[in-house]
C-alpha cells in the first residue's frame, strides 16, 4: 500500500477532481459541473479492506459527477479515476441537481436589470436609479405546480439596503421574482394583493460603525486565554484522528459537510466498532405562513444547496479558540475549475468540567476527575442563517452532535398596523419574521460491535399494577419497556415526551457480562418537535424523513440522503428517499446491517431578541453507550485530586494532588468573610469536602 | 446605612448564628440545633427597601431556628437578632425536622455494635469480628406506616468494605435496620424472605492504587490552561455580583444551597427586574422497585438533608478551573457551635463559543462575535450521589440552570442468577442498581418588569384548517397557541412533547414595542419525564410538586419549599406544600405576584457504565427572554472580526480584527494538504468566509 494513496473514505483531492473534470470534458465537451465528489466505497468492499488491508483489494477511487449540459440537460456520471474512464453517463428526466453558490450569486445581477423587477421596485418606493441598492436572496423554488420540475428555477426574495453596509433583512420587499436558470432571466413575479411599500424606518445595524454611533461597545470583558503549551491530545494521520480511545475518519462532502466514518473505541485494548458512518444527511426549514407564495419557503438546505458548498472558511481565534487543527475542502467550480474552502473544518479539545466525583461523607475522602471533549466543527451559511455544526466526542464513549443557530431571520415586509395573524412576529418596524422549524436528519449507520444490529424503542412506564396490589403495593414500581422494531415499516416511530422515549441500537449477539443486556448505543434526544406542516402538505411530501422522529432501514449503498439524490423542485409525488427505500415496509431490520434516521430540531417563533442578528441558539442530542462497556470507561483518566479513607486517616499522606496549577483566585484571597476569624471544624486541604467539617457528636 | 450591615438577603453571618444560638440557649437551655438560618425578609418590606433604601426601613435580621429539645420535642422559633429576642417559640406535633450530617454519621457506629445487626451480618457471611468493615448509609425512613411520624427514624442501607479504601457500593447487604434517633438505637430490622449472602467477587475500585494495579492511568492528556491575566469581568460587593448587564445577590441556604435574589438586567441604562428569587427548592429521587422495603427509597434530599448542609468544599483547579471566586457557607453545629463550609460556592466565567455570526454570501463580509458565560456553582453529596448544580448566565439575557449527576449508584444485593424483574440492572456481579428518577423543583419567583405577571402555556400547533382549504391550501400553516393560566388550580400543567410546550412568564402591562406582545421570560425545558410512581402512591403523596411539570401560585411569604417546611417522615396525608397552598385552586394568578414551580429531571435505568462511579450526566433548561428586549441585547459585545461590504470592496481596509491572539494551530501549519499548491479563488484573510471563494460566472 503506497503511503501517498488517499484513504478510501477521503474526499477527492484537488488532483482527483481535476482528473474527473478532464475526463468528462474530453468525452462531453464544455458542461457545467454541479458536483464532482467521491463515490463512497461500496460497503462490502470497504469492510473487507478495513478488516484485511493487506489481503483485500483496496476499494477503487470513483468520482460521482453531476453536470448540466447545454440545453439544461442533466447527467449523472461516474468516473473511475485510476484509468481514468467514465463508467456511467445517464441523462436524467425532470430532475434538478443541487444549486451551487455560483448559480445563486448570478440571480441578483439579472434581477436588478429586469424591467418587471424594476417596475415592482418603483411601485414599492425605490427609484429606478437605486436598483444597485436592491438585493435578492435566491432560493430554489421548492416546488411550484405552475412550473413543475422540468425548468431549473429559483425564487428571489427581495430586499433593499439603504447603504451597502446595512443589514438587508430589515428592508424586505413584498414581491417575489421567479428566475429561470437556463434562460438566465426572470420569467414571472409573484405580487401580493396587499401591497407593502418599502419601510422608511432608520436601520438598526450591527456593524461596528453602527454600534459606535449608538454609544459603542462594552469595555468590561476581560480576555480568557486558552492555551495548550504541551500540544493537543489528539493525533491525526491524513484524515484519521485518534483521541482518548476514539478513532475515526473525518470526511467532508459538498452535501452533508462533515462525514465521520469507521468510528471505533479502544476498550482496554479491543478496538470495538460503533458507527460505520455518521452525518447530518438532510434538513428542512419549513415556514408556517400558509399565505401564497410563502408555502414555497421550506429550504432543504443540504439537498438544495449543500452544507459543504456553503461551508465557512474558519479562522483561528474567531470561530475557534485554543489549539486548533483545520482541514480544507476542495470542490469544482461550475466551469470546471477548482475551489478550495480553507479551514472548512476545525478540530480542537475543550475542558469539559467535572467528569466524575465522589466524596465519602464520613471522612471527606474524595476523588474528583476533570473531563475533556473533542470537537469537530463546521459552520455553514444558508443565505440568512448560520448553522454551527459540532460533533462532540466525550471520553466516556458518548457522541454529542450539537447545532447552534445564528445569523439572521428570513423576513418579509409588513405594513405598520398589519395583523400577522399569528403566522409571524414583527421583530422590527415593517419586518415580519415568519414562524418556522429547523429539522435536521441525523443519519446513523450503525456498527455496534459489528454490522448486525437491532433497534428497540425504550419507554419509561409505571408498573401496570395498581397501588395496593400485591405486585405494586406502594405504587412506586416503574421500568423500561423495550419494543423491538422488526421491520422498516414498523420503525416509523415518534418521540413520546410522556415516556421519555429513547431508541437503542443494540447488537443482539453480544451481551454485557454483568447486565446480560445486549451491548448498545442509545439515542437520547429531546429537541424533537415533529413536522408541523400537515400530512399531505407539500413539505410533508417533499421532506418525508421529517414525518417521524426515527426511521430504520436495512443498509444499502447509495442510500445516503433521505429526501433523495436530487432535491431541488421535487414534487413529493412520489416522495423521494426514505419512503422509496422503505417501500411496503416489509424489509427486516432485525439483527442485520441497519441505518437509523433521526429527525430533531426546533420550532422557532421569532421575537425581537432575534433581530437584527440572532444570539446563537443551541440544540443537542446524545448517542450514549449503554450496556456497551463492562464498567465506567474513564476510570483511568488521571484525577485532579484523590484521597482514600486510609490516606485521610493518615493525615493526608499519599493523596494524589494533580490540581490544575494555572488556576487562580479571582480576587487574590480565598474568601474575605470566611477567613476573617477562626471557626470550628473548617475543612482544610485541597479538594476536601465540607460535609464532614463538623464537630463530632 | 452602615456599610458593615449585612444585606437583608445575606445568609446569617457567624456572629448572627452565634447570637441566635446564645439567645435560644439562654431561654431554653441545652437543645440540639437542627437549623439556624436567616428568615428571608418579608417581600413587601424588602421590595420597599430595594426601591427606596434611603427612606424605607431596612428589613430586620431574623433567625429562623429549629431545635430538638430533650425528649425529642421539636420547636420552630424566630429570633429577632437586633434585640436579640425570641419572637416565636412553637412546639410541633408529629413533625420531624431536617436530618443533619451529624445525625447521619452517628448511625453507623451504633449499628456496628447492635447484636441484631451483628447477627444479620453473620447470616450474610461477615464474621462478627469484621463489624468494622460494615458501613451504613442512613437515610430518613421516608415514611413507614408501622412507625408513623412521631418517632425520629432513619433506615440504614448496609454495605461491606473488604478494605477501608474499597468502594462500598459494590458489596451491599440485603437487610435494613431501622434506627431511632432519640433512643439512639436500632429498633427493628427489615429482613427479606430471599436472602442474598455477601458477594465474594473481587472489588473493582476506582482509587489510584486500584487503577495502577489494573495497568495505570492514561498518559495522553495534555494540559489545557485557562487564564485571565487581566482579571475577571465580574465585580462583587458583599454577595452582590455584576456581570455583563446582570446584577443579582447570591445567597446560600442550608436547604436549597444557592439562592439567587433580585436578578436584574441593565437594558441600555434601564435596570429591569426579572426574577425576585431563583432556587432549586426541592427534589425527589423515587426508586422504582416495588418490593418492600424499597418503596421507602425516595429521597427528598433538600427537605430531608439539605443541599446546603451537604455542600462540598470546592477546590481551585479541581472542581473549578480558571479564575475563580469562592463564597463560604456558615451553619450551626447541633450542639450550638459553628461550622463553615469553605468555598461552598464557586463563581467563574467561561468562553461560550460563537455568540453570533453572519456572513454575506455575496462578498464574504462577516461578523463573528464570541460569547461568554458566568457560572455560579455548587456541588453537594447526598450519600452515594453527587449533584453539580450550576446557574449559568448568558450575555443575551438567558439563564440556564444546569445539573450534572455523578457519584455512585445506590445499590442492593442480588444473587448470581437472580432475575431483577426489570426493576433494576446488575451493574457488577452481585450488585443490583434499581431504576430511579431524579426530579428537581425549580422555584421561579417571577418579577418580569415588575411583580405583576401572568403565565401562559405555549403550544406549537398546525393550522386547524385542512390541506387544500382556502386558509391552509398547501398545509404548511402553524402557529403558537397561547393559553392563559388564570388560577392556581388551572396552572397544574404537564409537558407535551408533541407541541414542544413552553411556559411564558409575562408582564401583561408591558408590551414589546415591535412585536406588541407582552414582555416575557420563557421556560424552555425538555428533560421533563413526569413522576412515574402512580397517583395515590406514597411518593406521589409526599412529593406532590412532582405530579406536574408546572404549578403556579400567588406569592406568599414563607412558601419556599414545595414539599413543606419539615419533610422527614411526612405521610403525604394530607400532602404538604404545594397542594396545601393551592387548596381549592380558585386563587387568581393573573396579573399578580406569582411563583412558578417547575419539575424537571431524568429517569435513570442504570447500566454497567455507571459503575463503580458515574461519568457525569448533564441536564439543563433555559429561561429565555422573549419579546423582553427590543432587539438582540448583545450587539455591543465586541466582535472578534468584522468586515462590511464596503470594507471588503476596499480590500479589507477598516475591518475590525480583534481575533484572540493566544490561539494557535495545533500542528504549526494551517493545512498540510491545502497549502501545497495554488488553487483558484481561495478565500484569504482572517475570518473570511469560504462560500464565495469561487470564480464568478
Amino acid at each position: 500500500m503506497g503511503a501517498d494513496l488517499p484513504h478510501p473514505f477521503d474526499p477527492l483531492s484537488l488532483a482527483e477532481i481535476e482528473t474527473a473534470i478532464a475526463t468528462v470534458k474530453k468525452a462531453h465537451g464544455d458542461v457545467l459541473f454541479n458536483v464532482v465528489t467521491v463515490q463512497e466505497p461500496r460497503k462490502a468492499e470497504m469492510t473487507a479492506w478495513l478488516e484485511g488491508p493487506e489481503t483485500a483489494p483496496r476499494p477503487k477511487r470513483v468520482a460521482d459527477v453531476v453536470v448540466i449540459a447545454p440545453g439544461g440537460k442533466v447527467y449523472d456520471g461516474l468516473v473511475d479515476l485510476a484509468e481514468p474512464k467514465i463508467t456511467k453517463w445517464e441523462l436524467l428526466d425532470g430532475e434538478q441537481p443541487i444549486i451551487t453558490m455560483e448559480e445563486l450569486q448570478l440571480v441578483e445581477h439579472i434581477a436588478r436589470k429586469d424591467p418587471k423587477v424594476i417596475e415592482q421596485c418603483v411601485i414599492s418606493g425605490i427609484p429606478a436609479e437605486d436598483m444597485h441598492k436592491v438585493y435578492c436572496d435566491p432560493w430554489t423554488i421548492g416546488y411550484d405546480e405552475r412550473f413543475g420540475s422540468g425548468v431549473r428555477l429559483q425564487q428571489a426574495f427581495m430586499y433593499y439596503r439603504p447603504d451597502v453596509d446595512s443589514c438587508q433583512y430589515q428592508y424586505p420587499l413584498d414581491f417575489c421574482p421567479i428566475y429561470d436558470a437556463d434562460k438566465q432571466e426572470i420569467i414571472a413575479i409573484d405580487v401580493p394583493t396587499l401591497r407593502r411599500p418599502l419601510s422608511k424606518v432608520a436601520p438598526a445595524d450591527y456593524h461596528p460603525a453602527a454600534v459606535e454611533a449608538r454609544g459603542g461597545y462594552r469595555s468590561d470583558i476581560k480576555p480568557i486565554n486558552i492555551t495548550q503549551p504541551e500540544g493537543v491530545s489528539f493525533e491525526i494521520k491524513g484524515r484519521e484522528i485518534e483521541w482518548q480511545n476514539w478513532k475515526f475518519h473525518i470526511g467532508f462532502s459538498y452535501r452533508e459537510g462533515i462525514v465521520l466514518n469507521n468510528i471505533t473505541f479502544n476498550d482496554k485494548g479491543t478496538v470495538r466498532p460503533i458507527f460505520y458512518r455518521l452525518s447530518l444527511a438532510e434538513m428542512v426549514v419549513p415556514y408556517g405562513n400558509p399565505e401564497r407564495p410563502h408555502q414555497r419557503k421550506h429550504a432543504l438546505d443540504q439537498g438544495e444547496y449543500g452544507a459543504g458548498y456553503m461551508a465557512n472558511s474558519l479562522s483561528l481565534g474567531c470561530d475557534c479558540k485554543g489549539s486548533i487543527h483545520y482541514l480544507d475542502a476542495h470542490f469544482p467550480t461550475r466551469a470546471g475549475g477548482l475551489r478550495t474552502i480553507k479551514n472548512a473544518i476545525c478540530i480542537h479539545e475543550e475542558d469539559a468540567g467535572i467528569l466524575f466525583k465522589h466524596v465519602d461523607f464520613r471522612d471527606d475522602s474524595v476523588i474528583v476527575t476533570r473531563g475533556r471533549k473533542l470537537i469537530v466543527q463546521q459552520v455553514f451559511t444558508a443565505a440568512n442563517y448560520e448553522y454551527v455544526v459540532a460533533w462532540v466526542f466525550h471520553q466516556d464513549g458518548t457522541i454529542q452532535p450539537e447545532i447552534k443557530l445564528t445569523g439572521i431571520l428570513n423576513t418579509y415586509a409588513m405594513l405598520p398596523d398589519e395583523d400577522t395573524h399569528g403566522w409571524g412576529t414583527q421583530v422590527f418596524p415593517g419586518v415580519n419574521a415568519h414562524n418556522h422549524q429547523h429539522l435536521f436528519c441525523l443519519r446513523v449507520d450503525a456498527n455496534v460491535d459489528g454490522p448486525n444490529n437491532t433497534v428497540f424503542v425504550n419507554d419509561a412506564v409505571p408498573s401496570p399494577h395498581p397501588v395496593g396490589s400485591a405486585e405494586n403495593f406502594y405504587g412506586n414500581g416503574f421500568f423500561s419497556r423495550r419494543t423491538k422494531l422488526a421491520t422498516a415499516g414498523a420503525s416509523r416511530t415518534d418521540y413520546d415526551g410522556a415516556t421519555s422515549r429513547t431508541w437503542e441500537i443494540c447488537n443482539p449477539s453480544k451481551l454485557n457480562p454483568y447486565s446480560r443486556k445486549p451491548v448498545s448505543y442509545k439515542l437520547v434526544s429531546r429537541e424533537v418537535p415533529g413536522l408541523l406542516p400537515k400530512p399531505g402538505s407539500l413539505v410533508w411530501k417533499r421532506a418525508a424523513f421529517a414525518r417521524h422522529t426515527v426511521h430504520v432501514t436495512p443498509y444499502a449503498d447509495d442510500q445516503l440522503w433521505p429526501a433523495g439524490r436530487h432535491v431541488p423542485q421535487t414534487s413529493g409525488e412520489p416522495s423521494r428517499g426514505l419512503p422509496e427505500w422503505i417501500g411496503d415496509g416489509a424489509a427486516s431490520i432485525d439483527d442485520t446491517d441497519v441505518v437509523l434516521w433521526h429527525t430533531f430540531g426546533l420550532t422557532h417563533f421569532p421575537a425581537p431578541e432575534d433581530f437584527p442578528v440572532m444570539p446563537a441558539e443551541p440544540m443537542t442530542l446524545l448517542l450514549r453507550p449503554r450496556n456497551f462497556f463492562a464498567s465506567n470507561p474513564v476510570l483511568d483518566v488521571p484525577p485532579s485530586y484523590s484521597s482514600t479513607p486510609s490516606q485521610v486517616a493518615a493525615g493526608g499522606k499519599g493523596v494524589t494532588d494533580a490540581a490544575d496549577r494555572m488556576s487562580r483566585l479571582a480576587f487574590g484571597q480565598a474568601n474575605r468573610e470566611g477567613t476573617a476569624r477562626p471557626v470550628e471544624g473548617m475543612a482544610a486541604g485541597c479538594c476536601a469536602n465540607g460535609t464532614n467539617g463538623v464537630n463530632g457528636h
